[in-house]
C-alpha cells in the first residue's frame, strides 16, 4: 500500500477499528470450544452439526465460523452437502484446551476481565490509575487483591499466565546460562510454568515458588505436580515478608506491577538475601530506548496502567534499577519474543 | 513471515489478542482530544503539555502517546528539552473533529457502544440474538428504539454515519450512472451525508430523506444546511407507513438490519411505489460467494448478530430478494472499499 492510497482511504484506521472485532471473535470461538470440537471430530463438520453439538444457535454460529475462515483460524470447503469446516493447524496448536501450548487460559482472561477493564481507557489515561472499580465495582487500591477477588479470577489469572510461559518461557530461561544457579527462587511464581520449564531445562536447578498462601494453595492443587520434587513452595508477601537466601531469583512479569520506589524496595531485599556470587533474573517485555516500540510492549504498558501500579520499562531503566540496588554486570538479552531477560550479579 | 515460523510462535494469535487494545488506544486518543491539540497548536509538543492541556495524568498520557508512536499514528522527535509529539498526516486527515474527512464520530460510536456490546458476543451466539440488554439493560425487541434510546445515542449514531460516507460515499454513488434518475428517495436516509454527496454529484437530482420522525428532526438541525434545497424531507417509518412515488430509491445500509422476511416485505413495498423505468440502489458491504471474506465484511455480519436483527449478505442474495420483489436488470458493483453497490431497475 503506498502512502498516496493510504491517504486517500485509511485502510490502516479502519483496521485499527476493527481489532476488537478481531479479538471478540477468537476469544468467542475457544470460550464455544469450536477448536475443541473440531480436534476431537476428527473431520470436518456443517455449522448447524457444530451449533447443535455446542448449543449455540445456527445463524450466530454460521458467522462466528466464517468470520474464523477470514482470521485463517479455520478452513471451509464447499462441498455437496454444504460448507465443511476444521481447524488450521496454528488452531490445533494454540486456540484448544488440551494442546500443551493452549493459550486458552490467557484469552479467557483477556476477553473476560482484561476487555472490561479497558472499556474504561479514557478514565485511566485521565486518572493515571487503574479501573478494577468502575469495571467490576471493586477497590482498586490493591491491584492484586482485585485481580484475586475470586478463587475463579484467581485460577483465570494464574493459568492465563502458564499459557504465556508454554510459548515464552524457555527462550527467557535459555537467554543466559542458569546452570552455576542450583538454587532458584521465583519470586511471585503463581502457577508455576516458569519454574516448570527451568527445571527442566536445568536439571540441576531446584525452584522454590515463593507467592501469597492462597496462590501456593492452587498451584500445588491445580498445577504443579506433586512428584516434582524439584519444585518447592514457599508462602509469603515478599514485599511485608522476609525473603529467604538463594543463589538467583527470577523476577518474572513482577517489577511491571509496580512503581519505581517499590521496586527499588523489592530489589535492596532481594539484594540482601542473595548469596555472593548469585543473581537476579528480570523476565519483562523491554520498551525500546527511543519510544519507538515495539508496539505490543506498549499496549501491554498502557495494559499495566489500567490493571496495576507499574508500567513497562527500557533495558537502561531496569539495568538502573538494579544498580541502585547494588547488583552488577548487568546483561541484557531481547528474545525476539515478547519477553526478555535482564540478568544482574551480586 | 514462514509457515513454520507461525506454528513455532503464534504471531498471528498474538496480533489478534492485541486487537482490543490497538482499538481502544487510537478511539481514547480521539476522545481526549490528542489529534486535534497536536493540529491546533501548529508546532509538537511534550507529553506533559499535552496532559496540562487536555486535562490528563502525566503518566497516562505519556503511555497514550507512545502507543499512538507504536501505530504510526503519532510521530516522535527525541530533542534536548525531551520528547516531542505531532500528528501523522493520516492523523490529521482522520482523526481530528474538524477534518472533512473526520472519523472521530465513527470511533466514539465504535468505543462507547459498539465495544461494550461485543463484550457479550459469546452470549450473542448462543442466543442468536442482539445485546443491548446484557450491555445497556434495554430491551432488545425493537433495535432502532435501543439504538435512538436517547438523543445523545441517536446523535452519535447519526454523526458516526455521516463518518463512513465522507469516505465511502463517492464510490458507491459513481458504481453506477445515477444520473437518468432525478428524482431520489433516501429510505433510512440518516445525516443525509450520502444524500449530500448525491447531490454533488448528480447536480440535476433532488433527494428526499425518509426517516423516522425524530431522525429528520435532527438532520434537519444538525446536519443537513438549510440552504440546500435539493434535499427534502419526509418524516415516516417505511415498514408501517406508505412510501410516496420516486424514480430512484437508495437503501444504503438498510437491509443488513432486518431478516430476509423483512427485507422482502420492505422491496415490494418499494418496487409498488416505483416509477416504471425508475430503480433501486442497494449500498452495503457484500460477502464474497464462497464465505471465504472479506474479513471486514464478516466481521459486520457479526455486528449486525450483536446489533441489529440482520446480516451481511453475498450478491446473489441480495439479486434475489431484488428479484422477488419484482426488479430486474440486476447489476453489482465492488467498490474495493468498505461498502458496493446492487442496482436494480423496474
Amino acid at each position: 500500500m503506498s502512502s498516496t492510497e493510504d491517504l486517500d482511504y485509511p485502510q490502516i484506521i479502519l483496521q485499527y477499528s476493527s481489532g476488537f472485532l478481531v479479538s471478540k471473535v477468537m476469544f468467542t470461538a475457544c470460550e464455544l470450544g469450536v477448536f475443541d470440537l473440531l480436534l476431537e471430530s476428527g473431520e470436518p463438520l456443517s455449522s448447524d452439526a457444530i451449533a447443535v453439538r455446542l448449543g449455540t444457535s445456527t445463524t450466530g454460529m454460521e458467522r462466528l465460523l466464517d468470520a474464523c475462515v477470514g482470521l485463517k483460524l479455520l478452513r471451509v470447503e464447499l462441498t455437496q452437502e454444504g460448507a465443511l469446516y476444521r481447524n488450521t493447524e496454528i488452531s490445533n496448536i494454540y486456540l484448544t484446551k488440551s494442546s500443551p501450548k493452549s493459550q486458552y487460559h490467557i484469552m479467557m482472561y483477556y476477553s473476560n476481565t482484561v476487555y472490561l477493564c479497558w472499556h474504561y481507557l479514557a478514565d485511566a489515561v485521565r486518572e493515571g490509575r487503574n479501573q478494577y472499580e468502575r469495571a467490576f465495582g471493586i477497590s482498586s487500591k490493591d491491584p492484586f487483591g482485585a485481580m484475586y477477588r475470586s478463587e475463579e479470577e484467581m485460577l483465570k489469572f494464574m493459568a492465563g499466565q502458564n499459557s504465556i510461559w508454554s510459548i515464552c518461557g524457555r527462550d527467557v530461561l535459555a537467554a543466559f546460562d542458569l546452570s552455576p544457579f542450583s538454587q532458584i527462587y521465583d519470586l511471585g511464581g503463581g502457577g508455576g510454568a516458569l519454574a516448570q520449564e527451568c527445571v527442566s531445562l536445568y536439571p540441576n536447578s531446584t525452584v522454590t515458588i515463593y507467592d501469597l498462601s492462597e496462590v501456593v494453595q492452587m498451584a500445588k492443587e491445580q498445577f504443579v505436580p506433586p512428584e516434582e520434587h524439584r519444585i518447592a513452595f514457599h508462602e509469603g508477601d515478599f514485599f511485608n515478608d522476609s525473603i529467604p537466601e538463594a543463589e538467583l531469583y527470577i523476577l518474572s512479569k513482577i517489577l511491571h506491577d509496580w512503581d519505581d520506589d517499590k521496586c527499588r524496595q523489592l530489589l535492596a531485599k532481594v539484594y540482601k538475601a542473595c548469596k555472593p556470587g548469585g543473581g537476579v533474573l528480570l523476565v519483562e517485555s523491554l520498551l525500546n530506548e527511543d519510544k519507538s516500540g515495539p508496539l505490543e510492549t506498549q499496549l501491554y504498558s498502557m495494559n499495566m496502567l489500567v490493571q496495576t501500579e507499574g508500567k513497562e520499562r527500557t533495558a537502561t531503566e531496569y539495568s538502573k534499577l538494579l544498580e541502585a540496588a547494588g547488583f552488577g554486570d548487568v546483561q541484557v538479552k531481547r528474545t525476539g519474543k515478547l519477553y526478555d531477560a535482564v540478568l544482574g550479579k551480586k
